[in-house]
């Protein structure tokens, strides 16, 4: 199996077995999160340009650790500071990054589509870290590493996304990748963030939407927790109490679950409004094995894309550099 | 030839021989940014301190992507963070960064001079980034080497500037530089920002000031836009219209120029005001082969100013290490 | 003697047998800040967490440069741009920054406290690298250092402190450690800042209050200045001029001292308020050997916290790698 994709924006157009393949070469990658040291040569003397013209924390360090890991160089673009306040179009910023000879971009935008509208326009790869409401493939497919690992397979659970479904990107990548493996999805939610039409956005994969919690949850394999933005929850329509009262995820609506579902969030949790924290820390959350196969999977990516690599190629786990050839030679 | 400075404060004191030595050098290491592998060990073990005294991006990633590229470790003040706000002298600030012990500083301030006081107190080279409206040395010797590649030559051409030459440290950098090559400089732009004493800022270039731009462009090979503050187009005396009528660079006027005349501009543009985009885009403009020889400009400086190296030294493009051997032993 | 440390939170439990280990250790890199190469690989394939819930410039500059020289590789957290602002409770931040693998957490925070809440729930060292009111050790660390090359012992002095003792991290670390060294310590400063229930905070080390800077400074071998926060001279009971004719060290006023007496200021300084320019350049003055002293010392407790060495190990300074095998191999 080799991999046809030149970019990594959206999760939608991917294969199962494209996406297996990703999920795959992740595996490589979280064997060494587990190694005393984690740096590789692979990308040495390659550059990764980060560009974010949203804030992030979590995954802006996220790809700059994977990055670094491979050994790679990083140009790093922040938008606070950016050319874009002194009226520079979005094109002219990539194409000015570019010039300088990075050999991939990864890139968030507050706009949808923002960064499949550069990589028309450029000749190394661009990752998608973040496009609006549109899709957050890296984060998708971390969920789906984290539940592989956790339920042994990815073909046929039960799916539950809880929260604001409309604004989410990490909704979208996740549907998207999950309905490939013949997940069945329910999405639930305060019903101006879970609009029916959502049942369609995914064709072929089967969704529902549910605007009882209970309901949405009975006999769910999978949790999939969004973060609530906060400043959403002052309207009339709803408070934060309502919310509380009709979507917080707690332990006694989790027995609802299957017993040995599993509970993801993207991060950062807003514990005592969406997830009470008996569950955010209980054995069935797995927000910590998120976090560390973020950094695998998008070590994968950047390794993938880089260097062009297919299947057939040496795994990079075994370049992995010992101790004692470090000190004596470097 | 060998080079008889120590720090990179303007190009204005220096021989059209300690320009033509940069820009040799400088195009050792442009050939690197064609390389897949650009990563050289020529500074390893050397930090390079980036003191941003006032908001950059492109220029604060162009340096520190030369000083990667060349192996070395980057210390990085930004001033939005740093001591000044606490009411700490320039000085001070200067002593604190040189007594963790990099090798070199490159530094931009709002105060022209800035470095050049900095550097009389430092026993590590200076690189002025940018100094209020006084130089911008490596932006000149970036558009130098620009020029000479597309046009062969440096000597003797007619070089048209146009826009704020009143506020632009570009301009001032470009005009000592092109000057030492016999180049005749052309200033256009609104009277306010193209006062006629400019003509003697160089003594012994023949330098014009001119205020229609159809004049202006007869004849040049070789056309410097400049970045218009378009908050500074807001005066009664100046509107954006008036400014675009008056001299935007556009496809019927460059036609003015030498058929086979070149556009450079630094950026970030403002496309629609002071240039088109069929002109910013069009085959004679060279905007971004400026950005990728930035990088090569600047890791010639460091090079050089780090090393103390000659031209007798071995060229370090010499030392670019194969990716065998990456893999190996790193 | 090792260490028996696995965080570096504050200096008050520590022994003076302990204190020496580390600023025994922190000799041997002090020597590489000498060095043309001051990279060693020591910590290569290893990763060192930059978290700075506070605004700051030299702390975080001196750690990064720190592990950079040690070979480690960086993850960046600042406070501005951080999912605090989303919410996220500050053991939340550091479960994710532990999810992605460093070897080691330095830690700025607000917070009195708040380092040794984080290191009991984390599995790798935490250093404290300042956390409210209460202390600062790497920066008490390099104090002792810099204080005992000068002196040549750190036994038995009179150590007089200036300034804005209450909220003072700084004087809480140096007071705890000189106090292990049988040090007599004087406290100076306006009475507000100077409450006389801070001759009891350090049990067994003699400490006095004293409110005339002329008293105070009488005999004393070591004089260390804190920095005034200005935001706080502009209460009716205490004005900038206040503050310069009662506390300001001058010549004239460091002649009480003892002829060798040594002067500190941890930066950045207000020259003209709590120093003259004359004493703080003056060859009394320790300011830049203190900046230096820094980086060695924020060396040596990376070295020891991640490696877990011990003094019968390899000296980290002999591994610094020669110039040429760096170009031959790397």
């Amino acid at each position: 199996m080799t991999h046809s994709f030149r970019d990594l924006l959206s999760l939608e157009p991917l294969s199962a077995d494209e996406l297996t393949f990703l999920l795959d070469q992740s595996k490589l990658f979280q064997e060494i999160q587990r190694h005393p040291l984690k740096k590789l040569a692979t990308l040495r003397g390659k550059t990764v340009a980060l560009a974010f013209f949203e804030t992030s924390t979590r995954t802006r360090i996220s790809f700059g650790t994977a990055a670094a890991r491979l050994g790679a160089d990083i140009m790093n673009l922040q938008a606070e500071a950016s050319s874009l306040k002194k009226g520079e179009t979005l094109l002219d910023t990539a194409f000015n990054l570019n010039a300088m000879k990075p050999d991939c971009l990864v890139m968030r935008h507050a706009a949808s589509g923002a960064p499949h509208y550069v990589a028309r326009h450029l000749d190394i790869p661009v990752v998608n870290a973040g496009d609006g409401i549109h899709e957050h493939p890296s984060q998708g497919l971390l969920d789906a590493l984290t539940i592989r690992d956790r339920k042994g397979t990815l073909s046929h659970l039960n799916v539950t996304i809880l929260g604001d479904i409309l604004h989410s990107r990490v909704a979208r990548s996740d549907i998207h990748l999950l309905g490939k493996f013949g997940c069945r999805i329910t999405l639930c939610g305060p019903a101006m963030w879970v609009p029916r039409d959502l049942e369609k956005i995914a064709p072929g994969t089967p969704i529902r939407c549910v605007y009882r919690i209970e309901e949405a949850l009975e006999g769910a394999d999978v949790i999939m927790m969004l973060r609530v933005q906060t400043e959403r929850l002052n309207e009339p329509a709803l408070s934060p109490n309502d919310y509380i009262l009709g979507y917080q995820l707690n332990a006694g609506r989790l027995r609802r679950a299957r017993p040995d579902a599993i509970v993801l969030h993207p991060g950062p949790m807003n514990r005592g409004i969406e997830i009470t924290p008996d569950v955010a820390d209980g054995p069935q959350s797995c927000v910590l094995e998120q976090v560390t196969n973020g950094v695998a999977v998008r070590m994968a990516i950047l390794y993938l894309l880089v260097t062009g690599a297919t299947e057939s190629d040496t795994h990079p786990a075994l370049e992995v550099k010992p101790k004692e050839s470090a000190n004596a030679s470097d």
